[in-house]
C-alpha cells in the first residue's frame, strides 16, 4: 500500500523569530508516522494571514493531509481559522454548543471585555468536524477541503494540542510500519554504525539511521522491504552486536531502565553528586514509581558538605583533591552507609567554564559505584560545555548503576 | 529600512518522522532576527533530493536569504549539496584545500572504505564562499544564486552548525531591531496580559506577545514604530506593572537571577528536596560560578532519609504526613543547620501519577523557605502531569529563594 502523504504547519511569530522552540512538529510527525503517513514537508509561519493562506492552498493541493497548529486562540494575533477560511473558500459560522461552553468559561475566568475575542473560538469551517477542547478553550477542526487534501486545525499550546492529536489518531490509523530504535550509551556513533552494518549484512530490506546526542547513540531500523518479521529478526542481531552498550529498544530512558532493573531485583539506590549537582537524582526521580527503589541523595557541592554529610575525610580531599577517585569512592561509600541502600553512585568533576588545571582540565570527572563489596572508581574526560559535561556525566553515572545492578563488570 | 526577507530549511528524515526534535531552526531564526532579517517561512524536509530541489527553487526565488542545515555529511542520505546544485544549475567541483584536509582527517579517523564518501564533502558550488568546519568535517557554503536569493548551506549537527552561524552573522549584520523579553513567574498569562496592556496604553508603537510555559510567563515587546528609545521606556513601564513577578529582562534564567542576587549580598544557599528530587539543586548548579553561593542539598525521597539526614522527627511525619507545612519547615530548618547556610528552601509534595488522596490530591506541594529568623511554609496546588508538577514546583521554590534573598515578604 502506498503511504498517504502529509504536511505539518505551525503558526506563530514566536517560532519564526526564534523566541520559542517548536516542539509540536515533532509530536505530530511522530503521530503521523505511527498512523502510516509519509510526512513530506513541515512548515512554520509567522502570524501573517496572507502567508498562512498561500501556504495552506499550496499544501492541501499537494498532500492528502495537512495538520496545522497554532493561531486558534482568542487574541488578536490568532489568525489561522480566518486564513484557512479565506484560503479554501469555506465560510465560517458559530457553533452554538461551543459558543455556550465558551460563554460559561468567559463568565468564570475573564473580564467582560475579553468576551468577544474568546467567542471567536466558536467559529467553525463549513463541513468541519469539531474536536472538543479538553484542556484550554480552543476547539480543533477537521475538514475535507475542496482543493483535495484533508485539513486538521489544532491549538498551539502543546498541552492543548496533545490530547486532540491522540484522539485524532487513536481511531483513525491509516496503516503502520515497524520502526525499531535501539538506544545505546558508552559507544561512539561511528563504532555503533560499523557494528550495526556488520550485523545487518545478513538482513536485507532494512534501512539504518544513527542518531546521536550527548552520550546517547540511537540505532534506528526502518522497514525497507524486510517486513515486520524481518525487521524484528534484524533488530535481534543488532542488539546482540551492541552488548553491553544498548539499554532499551522500547523508548525507555536510561533512568527508567535503571529503575525497572532495581525494582525487579529488589535493590535500593542512592546518589552522591558534586558536579552533576542533582541531575542524577532528578533523572531517577523523573520515573513514576521511583520511590520503590530510590531512597535519596546528597548534593555535596562544597567540600565542607562532602565532609559533613558524606563523611569524606578532610585529609583525603587535601591529599588527592576533591576531583579524584579516592574522593569519589569515599562519597559513594558515605551515601551508601548513611542512606542504607544496596547500591550507590558518586560523581565529582570539573564542569567548567572555570576550575580546570593542566593536571585536571575542565571535563575531568571521577565516578565511583559502590555496594556492600566495595567501590569501583573510574575516570572519564568528558567533552562539551558546562551543560554537555553535566549531561554526559549524568548518563555515564546512570549507566554505571545499570551495569552494576545487572551484574556486568 | 524594509527588512530583508529570509527562509530556513532543515533537511533530515529524522525530523519529518518525529524521531528527533529540530532545534536548529530556532537558533538560526534568532540569529536572523538579531541580524535584522524577517523570517517569512521555515521548512523541514526528508532526505529526498527531489523535494529538497523543488523547495530550494521556490524559496531562493521568493526570499533574499535562504539558510539550509543538514544533509552535508558523508553518508548516503546526505543529499543537500547535490540537490542544491541540481536545483540552481550550479555545477560543483572539489576544493583542493578542503579535500587535502579531509584526506588527513580520513587517515586519522576512519577505515579505508569511508574515504570516498568523506571526500564528497570537498565539493563546492560554483561561486560559493566556503565556511570552514571548526567542529566536525563538513564545511558550509554561501552562494549568490541565479534565481535571486542568497543561499547558505550549514551542517546539521547543532554543535557543527552553531560556530558557522555565529561566524556568518557576527560580521554581516543587516540591521537590528530592539526586542525586550520580560520574564515573570507566579502570575497567570491573562493577568500578565491585562497588566501589560494597561502599562502600554501610553506607549504607542509597541507590539506585544505573551509566551507562557509552565510557571513561566514571558512578556515580549517588539518595536512597531516606537523606535529603540520608545521601546525601552515602554519596557520600564511594563516592569513597574509586573513587580514582584518579573525576575529578568536580559534572558537570564530564574536560577541565575537567584545566584546573582545571593552573590551580590554574600549569602549562601542550600536545598532539601523530596518530590522535585534534585531539580532545584540541578537548576542552581547549572549556573556557572554557582559554587560561590550554593553549598549543596539533600534529596530526601524516602521518609527515613528525611529523618536521618534532615533531622525531621518521625513523630512529625506520622502526625502531619510527609507532605505538610510542618515537615517542609523541618526539612528547610534541617538542611539550613546541617549545611550552615544563610537561606534554604524545602519542597515536599505529590508529583503523581500515584500517591494522591482526597485530602492531598496529586499536585499538592508544600514549600518552606528558611533563614536564621525562622521558616515560612506555603502550599500550592500544582497542575499538570508528573513532569509539569515537578517543573512548576522547581520554579516556585526558586522564586521563594529570590523573594527571600531580595527581602520581599
Amino acid at each position: 500500500m502506498m503511504a498517504a502523504s502529509a504536511a505539518i504547519v505551525t503558526v506563530g511569530t514566536e517560532i519564526t523569530t526564534g523566541l520559542r522552540l517548536d516542539t509540536n512538529t515533532r509530536e505530530i510527525a511522530a503521530a503521523l508516522m505511527g498512523a502510516g503517513y509519509d510526512t513530506r514537508e513541515t512548515v512554520s509561519l509567522p502570524d501573517d494571514p496572507d502567508l498562512v493562506a498561500t501556504c495552506l492552498r499550496r499544501l492541501v493541493a499537494a498532500y492528502d493531509l495537512v495538520v496545522v497548529t497554532g493561531g486558534l486562540g482568542p487574541t488578536h494575533d490568532d489568525i489561522t481559522r480566518e486564513a484557512a477560511s479565506e484560503a479554501l473558500g469555506l465560510p465560517m459560522s458559530a457553533d452554538p454548543g461551543i459558543a455556550h461552553g465558551l460563554a460559561r468559561w468567559v463568565h468564570r475566568h475573564t473580564e467582560q471585555r475579553a468576551r468577544e475575542q474568546v467567542l471567536r473560538q466558536a467559529l467553525v469551517l463549513q463541513g468541519a468536524e469539531v474536536l472538543a477542547a479538553t484542556v484550554g478553550t480552543a476547539p480543533g477542526q477537521v475538514v475535507q477541503t475542496p482543493l483535495g487534501g484533508r485539513l486538521v486545525l489544532l491549538p498551539g499550546p502543546p498541552n492543548e494540542m496533545r490530547p486532540m492529536l491522540q484522539e485524532l489518531f487513536a481511531h483513525k490509523v491509516q496503516g503502520s510500519s515497524t520502526v525499531v530504535e535501539i538506544a545505546c550509551t558508552g559507544i561512539s556513533e561511528s563504532d555503533a554504525q560499523v557494528a550495526t552494518q556488520a550485523a545487518l549484512a545478513e538482513h536485507p530490506g532494512v534501512r539504518l539511521t544513527i542518531l546521536a546526542s550527548p552520550a546517547d547513540v540511537h540505532v534506528v531500523l526502518f522497514d525497507d522491504g524486510a517486513g515486520n518479521e524481518g525487521i524484528l529478526r534484524a533488530a535481534e542481531s543488532v542488539r546482540d552486536a551492541l552488548v553491553p552498550y544498548w539499554y532499551s529498544d522500547d523508548g525507555a530512558s536510561l533512568a527508567s531502565v535503571v529503575t525497572r532493573l532495581a525494582q525487579a531485583l529488589g535493590m535500593t539506590l542512592a546518589v552522591a553528586e558534586s558536579c552533576t549537582g542533582g541531575l542524577v537524582a532528578a533523572s531517577l526521580t523523573s520515573v513514576p514509581g521511583a520511590s520503590s527503589v530510590f531512597r535519596g541523595g546528597v548534593v555535596a557541592y562544597s567540600n565542607e558538605v562532602k565532609t559533613s554529610q558524606l563523611d569524606v575525610p578532610e585529609a583525603l580531599i587535601a591529599k588527592h583533591g576533591a576531583v579524584s577517585g579516592q574522593v569519589a569512592s569515599a562519597m559513594a561509600r558515605g551515601v551508601l552507609r548513611r542512606l542504607g541502600t544496596d547500591v550507590s553512585v558518586a560523581i565529582t568533576g570539573i564542569a567548567g567554564p572555570d576550575g580546570g588545571s593542566a593536571d585536571k582540565p575542565v571535563g575531568t570527572v571521577w565516578f565511583s559505584v559502590a555496594d556492600a563489596s566495595g567501590e569501583i572508581p573510574v575516570m572519564r574526560q568528558m567533552i562539551g560545555d558546562r551543560d554537555g559535561i553535566r549531561t554526559r556525566a549524568t548518563m555515564f553515572a546512570l549507566n554505571l548503576l545499570r551495569l552494576k545492578i545487572a551484574g556486568h563488570e
